[in-house]
């Protein structure tokens, strides 16, 4: 069993292979191109559990593994430099590939080290996580993070297959498939209530993890991203709708730090109920819909109880960091809302004072 | 008067002004475009003699001017860091603009900051010295340096607009208007013999930095280079040629850390006429006419006495550099040659030994 998805991308496009065992595919894959060398970007974690298992799928090519430290603070130009300066003393060259090997922060890094190492070689995602199957390994966003905000110096780089092995995701620490199911959701709420009806349906299924189910929300998923990526690859319009929930979930993560206290997907589950309510206080939907969307992502588990997160937060702080999320224009603040379940809409020009009364409602 | 030059790029598509005064154009342009903010990249010794200028030009609007240090050693992964982080206190957003206004190291550096702040923003090049003006402001190749050999890490990015003012040339020393020349040169030797006549005939006039001249040369300087360019962006093909005489000079460079004691033109001089000698050697330009290239290399001034720019050059080393080189491709080693004056062709798979005979002539 297994799905194919292409991204449509002109000269760049390619695909998503979605199944349980699929990693086996990458050999076929392989032995149709003619890579000098094959450089495996990975992190502790992974390395830990699943490394053998690449390894074992690779035999017989020339490998070299790059291990990095498991976490957000290794989007850093430090991991950056380090890693880039280990793949060069290895002799690489322009037809040397790289596999971007783990979750969301391996994904960034790695591909953002494809795209800027002797000016961009070929590289593929290995997603070993629920968040980076559904989100970061689709759209060839690749990134750091600055002190001043998450994700702040990157490129649009795509790679050149995506492989979503279900099997990897049975050993994800429930915490962490969690935080990714909060952007299985996301495409639900922004542009496909259909789908949004399935998840509220199936919710027991996805969380003890059934194979089909989730192969079908994966699938779904990435449809949904790869539709909206074809049309917009450099954000220039529809393709910030992908960042509904995302703009709060930046303010509180950089108030942190990227620190482990938040994962990114919980951040982004706040964010999404904020920017729910958001759209209830401008009138753009009804407070019904409100509570079908809170009631739901409460029913999914995910945290969305700020203070159990920190005790103080600093308003100015978090009101400071809006500013700096990339959507901002001439100092005018713009969020992704919703104008009903399965329709989101880009909102700019928005009054700061709404951030902040939902800020000291959620406070 | 003024020259200008379309780079032809598709969407990416570019104009070079070139002539006197014609900085003063940069405000005509940005009356049209609908900037935030620009950011000015510039280093410490072009501040001081021209950055007055360039900020009366852009008297009105919001500016913010960073300065990185003179010289090669800021193409390295620190002042990435540092000039990046720089910027984005400043809430940068995606409709901000840089400027890089310096030589070739500003170029790069700037270009590549471009290139990945936001993931990727607008950039101008204002080149201020004659090898800017002519190679690293043409093309979009942006570039750092790694530990491991010169501009491995980097982006093709192309700038919005060029704009040589000659003016600017004035206060070059001649050192470095010399070691920009060697890069003038390459363009007779790889693909214009009329051109090279040109050079060799008023070479005494382009040395006293005659302004008409000066137009004449920057200008064909950079036709042939856009013209290369626009069937190549990549470099997966006849752009290679661009890289005569570097493959040489990587090594060397390298091998002194890109110090001073050997700019990067100087480099490129004494590399083309080791690429000429191979091209004689391998019987494919006869003594002839390597003789009025190395006659025409000892006209310009530039230093070709390896011996006198380091005592014991380490002839391992430089062959291991060599292995760094970007074309190399599965050890296989690629030089550009020549087939006679004004026609240069991509060498596959020569042998190492061919590059340690001329190694061993020239030490």
């Amino acid at each position: 069993m297994n799905n194919e998805i292409a991204v449509n991308l002109g000269d760049k496009s390619y695909k998503i292979r979605i199944g349980a065992g699929e990693i086996n595919h990458l050999r076929n894959f392989l032995t149709q191109k003619n890579y000098s060398k094959i450089f495996i970007i990975t992190d502790e974690n992974v390395a830990k559990l699943h490394l053998a298992k690449l390894h074992s799928v690779l035999q017989g090519f020339e490998l070299t593994t790059t291990i990095v430290a498991s976490g957000e603070q290794t989007k850093s130009f430090g991991a950056l430099e380090k890693t880039c300066e280990e793949i060069l003393q290895q002799n690489i060259d322009r037809k040397s590939l790289i596999i971007a090997f783990g979750g969301g922060v391996v994904g960034d890094l790695a591909g953002f080290i494809a795209s800027i190492l002797l000016r961009g070689i070929d590289f593929l995602q290995v997603p070993t996580t629920l968040l980076a199957c559904v989100d970061s390994s689709v759209g060839g966003k690749t990134a750091i993070n600055s002190k001043f905000g998450k994700n702040l110096i990157g490129s649009f780089y795509q790679p050149k297959l995506v492989i979503c092995d279900l099997d990897f995701l049975q050993t994800l620490p429930a915490r962490e498939f969690r935080a990714g199911y909060a952007e299985v959701l996301k495409y639900g709420l922004i542009e496909d209530k259909k789908f949004f009806d399935f998840l509220d349906q199936n919710l027991e299924k996805i969380f003890l993890k059934d194979t089909k189910t989730l192969q079908e929300i994966i699938t779904k998923s990435c449809e949904n991203k790869a539709r909206i990526v074809s049309q917009d690859e450099k954000e220039n319009g529809v393709r910030a709708l992908l960042n509904f929930g995302h703009t709060f979930a930046h303010t509180f993560e950089n108030e942190l730090n990227y620190s482990n206290d938040l994962l990114h997907g919980e951040a982004v589950g706040i964010g999404m109920l904020m920017a729910a309510k958001m759209s209830q206080n401008l009138g753009m939907i009804d407070y019904a819909q409100f509570e079908i969307i809170k009631k739901h992502i409460e029913k999914s588990g995910l945290n969305i109880d700020l203070k159990q997160i920190r005790k103080n937060w600093d308003q100015k702080n978090l009101v400071g960091h809006l500013y700096k999320d990339k959507k901002t224009e001439h100092k005018n603040l713009t969020f992704i809302l919703l104008e009903k379940i399965g329709q989101a809409v880009i909102k700019k020009g928005v009054d700061e004072k709404e951030f902040q009364k939902i800020i000291a409602e959620m406070l």
